[in-house]
C-alpha cells in the first residue's frame, strides 16, 4: 500500500491524497459505504460505481459468522465473492463483538461471545481476527481493538487502551498476507492523555494507516469533534487517517478539516432505507405527507438514478406501500450525496478554499431541522 | 393504437407483430412484468430496460386504493409517476376485487367490497373502472370483467359471461380518453360454448384488442391450455390477443403457438423474490445448500447484471441472510430470462421454425424438477 498526500489546504489541516491499494487507487478524503455482509443493501456493484463509490467496507464479524471466512476464501475471496473489484476494507470484528454480542468474557487473550446465529461459544482474539481477515482478503485489514462504550470511566478507558496496544502488536506479528495493508486503531475514550499515549505507541509500530476508534458509540457531537481534533494531528502525517463509524455531513467536514482522510458510516444507507434522504438543505423524511404531491426530484442538482427518474411524490408512494424500490432509491441518492460531498471537499482543498466551502455548506445545511421546503 | 402482424409461422398459429401505442412500439409476442403498485418490485425503470422490458402492467385496483387515481393524474399520470416512458397497460381491477377483497355483493351495477386499507365500503362498476384507468392514463386499459374462480359451475360461468359482456359494452360507452386503447376480456370458464359466445359477442363490439381471462385462477395446466387453444382462434386475427396472468415458460410457448401475442405474470418477479431462478434447464432454488460453494453464475449464457457480476454462492449467501439484493438480482435475472425467451420465440417465428424451437426448449427445460445441476 502507498499513500501520497497531494494537496494541503492553506488554512486548515485538510488534505487530499491518493491511496494505492492492491485493487486500485482511491482519492482521499474518501467515504466508504458499509457493506456489512459483503453487500451494500439493495445495490449492485454497478449501482455503487454509479453512485461514486470507490471503496467498500465489509464486516469481518458478520462474514465470520456466516458464510465463514473459509468459504469466502474458497470461492475466491471477498472481492470476487461480492462482485466488487475495487478497494475494500474490513473491520476486525471488535466493534461488533462489543456492541452486538452477549459478552461472556474479555481477557488479554481476546473475547468469548455467543454466536447470535446458533448460540455457540466463540472466541475472537488478535490471531483469529487476522486469520479471518487474511482469509477474506480485503485490501485493508484492521487490528482487533477493545472499544468501550460511552460513557466509560478513566480506568476502563486506560484498560482498553492497554489491551488495544497489546492486541495491535499481536495482530501485526501474525499478519502475513502480501498486498494487504494493516491499520492500527487509537482508543482512549474522551481522555486526551490516553488518546495521546495510544497514538504515540501505535505510531512506533509503524502501521500502514491509523484509525481513530471509540467514537460513534453514543458520545455527544462536541466530544467526538474534540477527540477527533485532538487525536488526528498526533497521527503520522504521511499515513492515511481513518475516523471509524463517522458520520453525518457536518461531522465529515469537521474531521476533514482536522486532517482525516477516510470515513465509513451506516448513516446514508440505513437512514435511506428508513425513508430519510440527505439534501443540501438538510434531511428529508420522504414519508411525510407534505411530499405526497411533490413532483420535484429529491434534489434538483443531483444526477443519481432516483433524481433522474423519480419524483418525491413517487418515493412517498413507494415508502407508504413498503415497496422495496424506496429503500434502494434513497440508498442510491444518499450515497451519491455523500460521495459528491467528498468530491467537492477534495476540490475545495486543492483550490485552497476548504474552510469557506465548509462554512457555506454548514450555513445552508440544517442537520437537525428535517423536511426543509 | 395500431397492430400489425409481421410474420406468421408456417406450421402453427404463432405470429410476430408490432403494437404501436401512444408511448412507443412493442414487438409481439411480448411479456409484461407486473408492476402492481406502479413498481416492478426493487427495479428502477433503467433496470427494467436493461432486462429487456418494453411494456409494463400496473394494477388499477391497487393504485385506486392508494395513492388514488386523482393523485396519479395530478402528478402527471402513470408514466410520469412511475418514471417509465414506455408502453403500459392497467388491468381494470376486476380480478383483484374478486380474488383479494372480502366480497360484499356483485350485481349488474358492479362490485361492492371493503377496502383492505381502511375497511371503507367501495364500489367498482364499469363506469368507475374506466374513470380510474382514464385518470391513470396507461396506453391500454382493460374492461371490467367478472372473473369466477376455478372450479365454477356452468351456471356461474354463464352468469359471469353475461355480466362481462354487459360491462364490456358499458366500459366501451364510457371510454373517451384519446390515445388510450381498450381491450375486451373473454370469460367462460372451461366451457367451450360459453367461451365461443363471449368471444363472438366481444368481437362484434370491435375492441382494440382481446384478452383471454378467467385463466390462472387455479385450473390444471391442461385445462388452461385447452381453453387457450380453443379461444385464441376465435378472436379477430388482426387484433392483439392477450392471455392474462399466464404464465410459466412452457405455458407461454404453448400459447404463442395458438396465436397469443401478449402476456403478463407475477411468476418471474414473485418467484425471484422467493429465491427461485429460471434457467434453460429448469428452475433453481438458490437457497439450496448445493449452491453454497457454486462459483458459476445462474446461467452461463446470460448477460444480466446478476450473471455478469455474481456467483450462485453469493446469491445463496444473500438469500440466507435475507439481504435485499438477493430478490433484486433474481428479479433481474428472471425478467431477462422471460424477455430473452420472447425474443427467441419471435426470431423462431420469423424464420418459420417455431415448433422445433418450442420442442427443443421444452426438451431441455424441466419445469417441475427443481435444482438441475
Amino acid at each position: 500500500m502507498q499513500f501520497k498526500v497531494h494537496a494541503q489546504d492553506g488554512s486548515t489541516a485538510a488534505r487530499t491524497g491518493r491511496l494505492s491499494l492492491s485493487s486500485g487507487e482511491v482519492e482521499t478524503p474518501v467515504f466508504m459505504p458499509v457493506g456489512t455482509r459483503a453487500t451494500v443493501k439493495g445495490l449492485t456493484s454497478e449501482d455503487l460505481r454509479e453512485c461514486g463509490t470507490r471503496m467498500v467496507l465489509a464486516n469481518a464479524y458478520h462474514l465470520a459468522l456466516r458464510p465463514g471466512p473459509e468459504l469466502v476464501a474458497e470461492v475466491g475471496g471477498l472481492h470476487s465473492f461480492m462482485g466488487w473489484d475495487g478497494p475494500t476494507l474490513t473491520d476486525s470484528g471488535g466493534y461488533q463483538v462489543f456492541s452486538l454480542s452477549e459478552l461472556n468474557d474479555v481477557s488479554d487473550e481476546g473475547v468469548e461471545f455467543r454466536s447470535p446465529i446458533d448460540g455457540a461459544l466463540m472466541h475472537l482474539g488478535p490471531e483469529e481476527a487476522i486469520r479471518i481477515q487474511e482469509l477474506l482478503g480485503p485490501d485493508i485489514a484492521m487490528v482487533l481493538d477493545e472499544c468501550p462504550p460511552y460513557p466509560c470511566s478513566r480506568d476502563e478507558a486506560r484498560s482498553a487502551v492497554e489491551r488495544t496496544l497489546k492486541w495491535a502488536e499481536e495482530c501485526q506479528a501474525h499478519h502475513e498476507r502480501n498486498g494487504q495493508a494493516l491499520f492500527g486503531i487509537v482508543q482512549g475514550g474522551v481522555y486526551e492523555d490516553l488518546r495521546a499515549l495510544c497514538a504515540e505507541r501505535l505510531s512506533e509500530l509503524n502501521f500502514d494507516g491509523y484509525a481513530i476508534g471509540g467514537v460513534s458509540v453514543g458520545e455527544p457531537d462536541d466530544e467526538r469533534q474534540r477527540m477527533t481534533a485532538f487525536t488526528a494531528p498526533l497521527l503520522p502525517p504521511d499515513k492515511p487517517r481513518y475516523l471509524m463509524g463517522v458520520g453525518f455531513p457536518v461531522d465529515l467536514l469537521h474531521a476533514i478539516e482536522q486532517g482525516v482522510d477516510m470515513f465509513d458510516c451506516v448513516a446514508p444507507t440505513r437512514m435511506g432505507r428508513n425513508a430519510t434522504a440527505f439534501t443540501r438543505k438538510g434531511r428529508i423524511r420522504i414519508r411525510n405527507s407534505c411530499f405526497k404531491r411533490d413532483t420535484r426530484s429529491l434534489e434538483e442538482t443531483c444526477d443519481c438514478a432516483s433524481c433522474r427518474l423519480y419524483s418525491r411524490a413517487y418515493l412517498n408512494h413507494l415508502f407508504r406501500n413498503d415497496e422495496m424500490l424506496g429503500p434502494v432509491l434513497l440508498t442510491i441518492h444518499n450515497l451519491t450525496f455523500y460521495h459528491g460531498l467528498m468530491s467537492e471537499a477534495r476540490n475545495a482543498i486543492k483550490e485552497g478554499r476548504f474552510e469557506s466551502f465548509r462554512q457555506q455548506f454548514v450555513s445552508v445545511y440544517s442537520g437537525r431541522k428535517e423536511d426543509p421546503q
